[in-house]
């Protein structure tokens, strides 16, 4: 029972609605549980380099079961998984990536955005991570 | 004056409407005119391996403004463009991407889709392309 | 309610215990409904190349829920889907791929098996796919 | 005189039986001498992500024949190796993948675990590397 379209379309449109509300330009994607993307789009005049991150993001919180940031913690010079980043094609380790999660914590994949600064990044996400709705 | 998001989301919508009134499960990508996606979606259960020949017929339409059915008609054994979809990170060439025009035939994009026949995904992308409308 | 380690575990050692039965050697995978490696072995001197085909082949039956020979039906110069092959990172058409169904017809992944003639690895895929007991 | 499947599974079973007993969610991954994968199991509900970097740790600990662990002390900004993990498609440089050795010191291939800390992938990528027993 994995995310649905509609699920995954409220996720995006919630963060959509808040990128227009902070007057940020962003792109954003959701993908399911196997890290498989499900939606995404890319508002007008958003850094085109920001797409690739998004999807890296998106797919980075549902490898982990955790936001991007918590992991970039790590991977810092001297930290325990310094590196991480070459695995899986590539990983992003800051900031706007976060898993989504249904009944019971279940985890039923992540949302990744970039556009902006990664704090701009991050709450876009999450406003995205907290419309994910009933299937 | 690229696609903007807007047109790129009433593309989708409209290959979406189709498809559920053909009753066909489908992946759905728009890219603009620099072959980036901007929009994308996967129904409910269409087949997986579909999302990424959705994106490539998109680029691939927009990479030579035709119809994708139309290059593989050109790349089959003997034809003058055979193996032409070993470029470009690999190309599909057979029908459901279509260029996406805009006023004065001016080339905005490509819409792809994948998750059926090949006639059924050409006609869903069709709808998609007919849809892009005012920006 | 994805595919379960046991399960795969079930599907491998089947599939393997079929191959010495036939004797010949083969690489064995199997993936989940996201496409994703749950388990993997290699026989004894089973051919080095034919480890990606496997791979392939179980990711490519879960990617469009049929035998993967099914695929190649229709993927022959002058058929409708002539090429697939080159999306998703390489998919291979040829038998031996074989979709895992739980109950009620609900796709749990895909089981490859490469190493001899196209008919001994769908035979040992059909062993190990049929193998896939209960939870 | 390569790793048998036999041995390369008596790896795969001890480690598991430790994550089992350490009640950690691993990916565990076993290539031979020539760096290719024998033998490979996720378990359920480990991080998906972590796949990768099992099958990158076997690999990198027999590509240079020492613990993954101790390429990373070398491959930090300003040392000796920084960058290293840029080669072979991507090294994973921090603790869980082991060497296999034989009688004699022979090198017989890599183990690599990735699910938890890296010094519980590090403890039972050990539990499967001394669990190579007799051809």
């Amino acid at each position: 029972m994995g995310l649905t379209l509609k699920q995954a379309q409220a996720a995006v449109q919630a963060a959509h609605e808040k990128a227009l509300e902070m007057g940020v330009k962003m792109n954003i994607a959701v993908v399911d549980a196997g890290a498989n993307l499900v939606a995404l789009i890319r508002m007008d005049d958003a850094w085109l380099g920001s797409l690739d991150i998004a999807i890296k993001k998106a797919k980075t919180a549902r490898y982990f079961d955790m936001p991007t940031g918590a992991i970039g913690g790590l991977s810092q010079p001297g930290g325990p998984l310094f590196g991480i980043e070459h695995s899986n094609g590539g990983l992003i380790t800051f900031p706007g990536g976060i898993p989504l999660k249904g009944d019971g914590g279940l985890m039923m994949g992540g949302i990744g955005v970039s556009g902006s600064t990664v704090e701009d990044d991050h709450a876009v996400a999450e406003a995205g991570a907290n419309a994910v709705g009933p299937r």
